[in-house]
């Protein structure tokens, strides 16, 4: 469920727009009018400000928003401001363009969307970019991350229930031998992690647990884990247990000494109107401690703001 | 343009049913009467039909099709009567299926289609087969033909106009630079060859007769060519120039010694519906005979009839 929290009755987008406008009006900016407003609005209502805001005063929404404020919070807002669709066919572009493609955005994309879903985030990148994102990941992505990101972002899985267990037998012990020679950038591991359904990869990953006492992403974690076997634990993970997956993200992120504010921006902006609600509470669980507080501890000012507000605070 | 004649007015759906019906019964079957009806109707009065024959008569056409002919005839029949899309579906998973990959066939259907015809099969394969047809053309695939194939049915490609012409530069070189060092199966010419739109793939390729004074099919002719360069080239042709691939496919079926019924059922059965008219009359300029004069030479009976009606005689 999503920690969103939205005004019941909600204003129209006109008076959302007037506010904005209010907001960024007069000597300096009235963050928590901003925020008041964004961050407590979903995909549809945000889109229709946008429209609203843009007929009224003849400049773009977004364009102001950047000459307002700056930082992470103008960062998290930017990101946050798209619909779900359009914010990942954008992060999915800037992680690709990154120096070094930012791999775990590319696999939560990849893994987090049905097949359906993943296919109208590539119809977006396409109208955006005139680039096939496959073709993005192939240019950019190098060696074994090609190979892996390539075949994420380029299967049109099938989402059903039907598993074959014989072939779960088969691809389980293909798995083992791999893993136990070492060779994690086997062709075999990334086929069966990236083109297998999510019932198929499931089914297989018992027989592997069955068969080795073990799970498959216990297996995977080696004593000094390079960033293709974290890539390939990321995209187990994403696949079969996305909550979990998260909330680890997190606790990473805000648990550890140094602090990755892109990371932290994307599981809230992406999870807020969806499935943060179960996140935050294995997170509680977990951490001994609420999202709300680890991000208090974490963040400040108006970044801090925004992001709590999402977080539903 | 389409070979395909229907008469007009055409026959409704149930009368049709009932002449199929008429020429199943009795002594033998009236293969004559089968192909005035099933080679004479597009796809959507062929679906009419298949409904309108189970309805009436409690039994599936096709199962009656199967037991009432044999041999390449029947085979013909069974694939011309579905529809384009489901026809395609059903035909990649022979190919899979064969005992090596029958990889023309994904080749075809991966590079004929635009990226949405594409992706309407796929959907069709999985709802028939509930696998998807990446991970059954991956798992069955090997070695190089793997990772073309992959590639080429995985992407999700781009089918706009826009190029950039630096980009085209590059790549041009970084085709030559492979193909000079015989590298054929480098990971640069299956990723540019199968991510690429049609129209920067164009670019590319004409950059590269510009530089090299030679096309970069003919840079692909070697003197004795592998499976595998006979792949990259179909794919180059089936991507840049359909009409002219399938016409040279006609002409080594009909006019070398030996013969590939299948391959030449495919070609015409794919293309009676859609653009056999422009594959035809290229083949009556390079062959000097026309396509039904090689196809009677090579070809009789029923399939032979068939063949013929479908081509438009």
């Amino acid at each position: 469920m999503a920690t969103l929290s939205i005004p019941n009755p909600v204003p129209s987008a006109i008076e959302d727009a007037e506010k904005l406008r209010k907001a960024f009006q007069g000597w300096g900016t009235d963050e928590k009018a901003m925020i008041a407003v964004l961050a407590h609005r979903d995909a549809a209502q945000r889109k229709q400000i946008k429209i609203a805001y843009e007929e009224q005063y003849k400049e773009k929404l977004l364009k102001r928003i950047e000459s307002e404020i700056s930082g992470h919070f103008e960062r998290a807002v930017y990101r946050w401001i798209f619909d779900p669709v359009e914010r990942q066919a954008i992060m999915a572009n800037i992680a690709i363009k990154n120096k070094v493609v930012d791999f775990p955005v590319i696999i939560e994309i990849a893994c987090i969307n049905s097949s359906n879903e993943l296919l109208s985030v590539k119809q977006v990148y396409q109208s955006l970019y005139k680039h096939s994102m496959e073709e993005d990941v192939a240019s950019h992505a190098t060696g074994d991350f090609r190979k892996l990101l390539f075949a994420l972002v380029g299967t049109y899985r099938y989402d059903g229930e039907e598993i074959n267990t014989e072939l779960a037998k088969t691809e389980a012990k293909i798995l083992n031998d791999a893993i136990t020679k070492g060779e994690y950038n086997s062709d075999e591991i990334i086929r069966i992690l990236s083109t297998r359904s999510k019932a198929q990869l499931q089914a297989t990953f018992n027989c592997y647990k069955d068969a080795h006492n073990l799970s498959i992403t216990k297996a995977l974690s080696t004593k000094t884990p390079n960033d293709f076997v974290i890539a390939l634990r990321a995209a187990i993970r994403c696949r079969t247990t996305p909550t979990k997956y998260f909330e680890k993200v997190l606790r990473n992120i805000l648990q550890k000494s140094g602090m990755d504010e892109d990371a932290l921006t994307r599981v809230i902006v992406m999870h807020a109107e969806k499935d943060l609600k179960e996140i935050k509470e294995l997170f509680q669980t977990r951490a001994n401690m609420t999202l709300e507080q680890a991000v208090a501890k974490k963040t400040s000012g108006d970044y801090e703001n925004f992001l709590l507000a999402l977080i539903g605070n």
